[in-house]
Order: C-alpha cells, then structure tokens, then sequence
C-alpha cells in the first residue's frame, strides 16, 4: 500500500499479491490486520478470483488477487452455495494442509529444512486470516485451521459441512458441474479406482489449475469437499495473470500453459 | 481371529493389534467390517487404550490394541467429554493427517515411494473403520476423515468441536491436566513461542508418547484440539506393551523407554 | 525384443526404451545381460544419444534409446574426450544419485514409501549395466556406483577424473561450451553465486534438458564433472522422442516444450 | 578457540565440537582455515576419532571432536590402511551425501524448506575443509566431494580405491573384521539379500554407531567403501560423549545407549 501511487502511475492496470487490497473497508481490515495507509482505495479494489467474479475484474485497474488458502476454500465450496445446498447457517469446517513456499522466500528457523521436513503442524489454527476473504464471499463464518505439511508447492483444503437438507451424491455432481463446466481452470475430480481420486496438489503442481471433488458421507448427513490448488500459481501469480487477462481484454487463458517450478521440492 | 484359538493356548495373555476383536459385538463388527468367525468372543475381549480403561484391562485374557487413528482422536477428546465440556450432543469433525505406514509393510503401487511421497492424499474421506472405535467411546458419532502426508510413521488427530456452553482457555487446561496429569505417556502441549507450538508427529516419533493440545477460536466458539501419537508405538505395538503390562501388573512403563525407527523416513 | 517384428511392422520408425538393442554385439549384450533372442539386430539398431550420434539416428529405423544413468555421465565427460583433455587411459570414477521412478512403476517392499523415503542407499554398486554404454562411448573403463535418494525423478551423475595434463578452468570452460554451444537441450552451469551454482535434478524436472557443469581441483589434479537429467524425460522418454524427430526430418525439439511431471514427488 | 581459556579454567577436560583444535600446526590450519588466535594450542590439542585413537584420549584435557564426513571417511578406509591394503601411494575418490543438520541450526536461504527438499546438490565439491582431517590420519591426498541429498540428519560416504595390488572379497572381510571387531559403536554391513544391504543414514539415525561396508569390483579392480553415520551423533555430540569418556576413564558407552532425535526429518 505504500508504493501503490507508484505503481498504479507506472500502470494502466495494477494487480496487488500482497493482502492489502483484498479486503472492502477499513473496519474489515483492522479486524483483520494492523492499520490501513490508503483506505479509500479499499472500495475501488476490486478482489480477484476470476471464478467467482469475472464481470467485476473486467476493465478493474486496481485488483487484489485472492489469498492462496481462501481461493482452495472458496473454488470447493461454492458449487454448494450456487446450488442451493449451503445457504451460510451451517456449520462450516476447513482444515486445510500447505506447502512451505506460503511462508514466502525469507528465511527462518522455523522454515528451515531440518525443521520443517516432515511435519503435520498446526499453524494458525485460528484466526486466520484468509478466513475474512472466505467470509466476505459467503456471507458466513468459517471455522478454519491451518497445517504445514511436507510439500514445497500446494495447499488442499478439506471442507466438511452439514447441509440442513439431505442431497444425493448426483445433487453434488449437479451443483459442481454447474458451476464449474465452462472454467478453463478447474477440474472435478470425485472418485474413481486409480490412485488419483480426489483433488491433490500433486496433480496441479506447478500449473493453474484447480481440483475440486466431494465425497457425501450419508451416516453423518457430512459433505467432506475436496480442493487443490498451486498456491504459487492459481494460489498468487497465475491467479494474477489470469485477473489481468480479463481486466485486459485478453483470452483468459494467455501465458498460463506452461508448468512453472521454482522452487519445486523433491521432484 | 482365525488363530486366536491357537495363540490363546500358547499364552495366558494376548494381545491382538487386528481389528477383529476391537467391537463389542457382531452387530457392530458386521456394520463396519465384513462377518466375524469368532464372534461369541467380541463381548470377553477388553479394547485397550490404558489412559481410557486401565481397570478392564487388570487380568484381561484377550485384549484389542486400539486402532491407530481412533487413539489419537480418543486421546484428543477425551479431556472434554471428562470434564463436561462437551457432552456428545455437538457436531464432531476429525481430520487426521496419517504416515505411509500406516499402510501396512506390503506394497502396492499407490504405496510405491513414487505415488506416495510430497501427497496430501484424501483416503478413506467418510466411513472409515475406526469411527465405530470412537463412537464406542464417546458414545456419538464423528465426522472422520483421513489424509496420506508426506512422511512415514504418525498420526496427527485435528478435531474442531462446537461446546453448547462457552469455555475459557482456562476451562480446558483444567480438563486436560486433570485428565492427564498422571499419565506416563501423555504430554500436554498447546501454544508458547517455539517452533512446536502444538502436538506434532514429529515429536513423538519412535515413542509410545501422545501429544495433546488445543486452541480454542473464540470468534467461532469452537475448540480445535490437537493430537499427535507415532502409529507403530502408542498406535500399535507401544499400545500393545502398555497394555500387556498392566493386564499382567509389570510396571506400566517396562519395555517402552526406548526409541523404536524402523521403518523411518528421512532421518 | 520378443514383440520388435510386430513393432517394426506397425511403424517406419521404433525407438525403444529398454535396454535390448543398445550394445552392439551378441557378445557384449551377453557380457552384461543374459541372451539376446535376435542378436541379428544388434548390429543395425542405433543407439541414441542425440547430442553425440545426430548423423547416425537421421533416417535411422530401429532405435535405442540411451539409458538414463549412461546418459547423464556421457554428456558430463564428452566435453573432455572432445577436447582432448581425457584420453581414456585415465581413472574414470562416475558416482550417480538416483530417483525411485529409475525403478520403474512397480511395486516391491525395497521401493515402498515407508522403506525408500530418506535413503542415501547404494544400488548397484559395482557391475551397473549402464557401465556398458559409457565404455561403448569412450571406450574405456568406468568405475561407476550408483545410489538411490530420496526423490522421484532425477539421476545426478559427479564425475572425478585426473587428466594426465595439467588443465585450467578456461581450458574446461572452452571444452564444454565448444561441445555444447549450439546444443538445444544442454546447459553450462558452473559456479556462480546463487543457490544453484552447480546441476541439479530439481532444476531439470520435467524437461528434456540437461545440466552440466564442472569443479577444478587444483590440490589433487582433480576435475569433478556434475551432471543433472530427470531420467524420465532426457534419461528415457524425451530422448526418445528426441531421436524420432532426427530420425525422421522433424524439428528436434518438436514435442518437448513442455514440462510433463507423472510422478512427481513433493512438489 | 576466543573463550578456550574459560572453558579449560571451568572443566579439567574439554571437547570441542567446532575445527578450532582439529588440525596439528598454525601451518595446517593456515592453509584450510582463516588465522587462528591460539595456535600454541595446536599441539597440545587431541583430535577425537575414537576407533583410531583411544591411547591419545586417555587422560586428555583439550580433545577436538572430528568433523562428520572425515570421521564417516575415516572409518570407511582405516580397515584398507590397517590392513596394507592401501599404502597411501593410490588414488582415493570420497563422494559424500549429506542432511541438512550440517550445516547448523542457523538459517539462509539456501538452507529453507523450499530449496533444500528434494535436492541432489554439489557442495564444497573441491577444498572441503574435512580433507584436512583425512590427511591426517593417512597422509595421503583425497579428491573429496559433498553433496546435500533429502535428509535432515545423516553423512555417508562412498570410497572408490584402486589398490595397486589384487584383493579378494575376502581379504577385505578379514581387513574390517581385524578393525573393528572390538568397537562397541561400529557395524559392518556388506551384502545380502534384504533392503539394507550396505551402510545407510537410515540405520544409524539417531545413534552414535557408524555402519561400515564394501564391495569389490573386479572389472576395474576397485573396492567401493560405504560408510553411513548420524552427523549429530557419531558425526559430533555422541563423538564428543565418547571421548570425553575415554578421557575421564569412564566406560565408554557411558550416555550413549539412547537415540536422540532432535531435528528430526520426515520420521
């Protein structure tokens, strides 16, 4: 936000990977974070995750690309709130697994490799604040934790809710497909005999796609929704390029069909 | 189940680390697993989880080692069903992060080091076995579901829960200490300022000790308990030592004060 | 080689990835594998290498395609057989780490997650079968080790030898570039002040490049040669398809624009 | 080598863990290392590799633990010294892997999570200051070669030698036998048929032992020397331990019968 004035001189079209920008107001983002400088630009920037908001992002100069946690969150439970299946009373859970390139290129003891190989660890297992972005989208709260896992690139989010009317399994294929057919960027992938199954950031390393699936457990009345994203890609920059491509004019999907890996972790 | 006759005349105490005996009755085995040959022996066998029933197990002939991921979710909970917190009327989720070794010593080609490793891999997402462990404990159902991570012994237990009642910080130390305060086996661990901040698998490895902690995330009124164990120790073979141990009053501890890696990961 | 009729039927042009039709001759196929049931073809098949045997592979119909360990240590040394600063009556020492997918996508216990992950586990020790190719190159011995570590794609290959003259750092830098220059899929990296100053798997995953560079030790007339491919793109499939665009008058690098990463490990 | 003073005037016996007091003379340490502010300490100083000097430790007051890879080194060749084998006047290739843990507890950027996972990466491939330490104890040149490999903890070394004399397989056995048939923290492993068929990382982490093995390749005449051990444990602490209890006339295992296992990788 600093050098916003800056940037936004030097550029017709600005897309911000910070969290400055993200947020609607200033009373949102003191809950949040720590102070605004430029507050009035809160209203004009316009949040990207071109799934949910294409027509705003068209021609917007000044868009904040949404959080990597709160894109993997919001692309799995959307279709349930498209479809009538979610309406924001319920109970939602998202326990979501990260890779160790969210905590950026700095360095520090607890991102060293001798600490951080291997772990299953909780971190920010509230309060998080990507949470607000997932809020701002659905008009509820979320109860959202997140572990650091061993993986370099990646973040899957698990989802678990409880939909106050009982659904089918072909109401889900319905609600996803819906939602999800014409995206060029999204994959469902609910099931199957192979080793791949549900959503992985395996399968999206490096690229900007995400997968989205779902399995509905009837003994509970759960809906357990699966999603994976490249944070660093659909989770950041390739979530930028493709806001900028609509911002822009351009074919959405320009300069997002190559694998891009550095850093990559053990191939 | 199959040879339990045989073994049984060669000891006076067995333990099995299977699930055949771990259910109460055939009912319940047949609605999780697939016909039991012996089952007129499910009502004799005493499930062992020595912090949940040392008393059972004093003198017990035939006794069921825990399951893995029943025992860190029981071993997680447990403080808030004991101290009233939480009365078996709330929405449980439980979201376990579990090692390759969990899947056994055969091989298989998703569990081929070229499929399994860098994975956050949804399996068995609903209707997992050893939910009916922890609804025989809590006496209610959970929202289970498990995930394949990247390394190779552990299982870490995230379970989020909703008390009716508000709780305070203080409210579940006070549960945790007096449920564990005179366990040898369970360490409380839950914030401070260092790299382990929480239960971690990591931490435990090679040892019959579980890890528990908890947050609690005021904003959503939920408790997000954690717990870690290493599945070959407390969420098999140490568990099974343990248990023998007091069936057969040794001392609790005897056996069990040593590291055990093999297999390990990447030391 | 039991199925190369039918295969040759259905196309102009076979390039194969095993290992059958890479040696020359009857006698040394036996030397290194066991009976060759149509020796006859031995003779005719090229092995493919393209960096070194371009004008051989044009037009070629039966191709083997070079195997990934022998080519990562092939394009290290040629340099130095090139210009003139290898004679091959030096001591050729090749110690190459290796990837689990060099194993292949079945399963066994040796290459089961729990067992392979972490290793720094010596495989073929002494008598690897691709010491063969190498000797076929140059014409001379290899003291060659191979050693599996922890990751899925990627065979590293350090060379040390001991020229019998005295050579500077120009004198390797003239070699490689004069060797390599023109060549699409080969890069020089030696030295530097990054992170990546020398090859390395992970920086070649999923492409059909190759790295290569090299150290000079002046206090024991050393040079270590380093070399990096990932063996399921330069070290098999995208040598292949490498081979078939020279054979058959394509663009050489027609197909291999791409990153193609199943399996990936820890992304 | 700055507060020396303070720790000799507080204990009657010293072991330090850094390079200070490793090398014999100001001249040795000049050519390796930058300047040393005590060097009439040099002399009086004991460097500590236990399983070759334990009649110099008795009694030591000022013991220099040996650095990690010349001790992982040393082992692996002293049985070819011992046995005349060697003698000193042939070429010695050392190509050692190592965790992460070597390079301390500090953290850079090279050493994050992100860009040390999954890397085969050359490190000091020419120069390594543990050369030193080799000379020493042969005196005899070495073309010694790093590399950081996936691990957290852990050194292996692998030593391709060319003895200008046959041996069989069985002189060899009889050379590592006659070595190291006493030592308490030494195994050898060479051959056979299961997964750990030659000293690994894996099997030592955690522990003070080193794991020792070989093969003879009688097609290059070379012997391929493995040695694995924990460079926190035998590569450092538990080396420290050791001596310390050699040199106070305490048993010699005293304190080093448990695994310790912090850091720890992906267990």
């Amino acid at each position: 936000m600093e050098h916003i004035d800056a940037f936004r001189e030097a550029a017709d079209t600005v897309v911000d990977l910070s969290a400055d920008f993200r947020l609607d107001s200033e009373a949102e983002y003191d809950e949040w974070y720590d102070g605004h400088s430029r507050p009035e630009l809160l209203e004009e920037s316009v949040y990207a995750l071109p799934e949910r908001n294409r027509d705003e992002l068209s021609g917007a100069s000044l868009i904040a690309a949404g959080g990597c946690n709160a894109t993997a969150t919001i692309l799995g439970l959307a279709p349930l709130f498209d479809g009538g299946i979610l309406d924001g009373s319920e109970q939602l859970v998202v326990d979501v697994k990260v890779g160790s390139s969210e905590g950026g290129a700095g360095s520090s003891k607890a991102s060293s490799h001798a600490e951080r190989s291997g772990v299953v660890r909780p971190y920010a297992p509230t309060g998080h604040r990507h949470e607000a972005e997932i809020q701002a989208e659905f008009g509820c709260e979320t109860a959202f934790s997140a572990h650091a896992v061993d993986m370099t690139r990646g973040a899957a989010a698990t989802c678990h809710v409880f939909p106050n009317e009982p659904v089918t399994t072909g109401d889900l294929w319905g609600a996803f497909r819906e939602t999800y057919d014409d995206e060029p960027f999204v994959r469902l992938v609910a099931g199957g005999t192979g080793v791949y199954r549900y959503p992985e950031p395996k399968a999206v390393a490096g690229t900007n796609y995400a997968e989205v699936g779902f399995e509905l457990d009837p003994s509970n009345e759960r809906i357990v929704v699966f999603s994976a994203i490249d944070n660093m890609m659909k989770g950041s920059a390739g979530q930028a390029v493709h806001a900028a491509n609509i911002s822009c004019g351009f074919e959405e999907t320009a300069g997002l069909d190559f694998q891009g890996l550095h850093p990559v972790g053990a191939p």
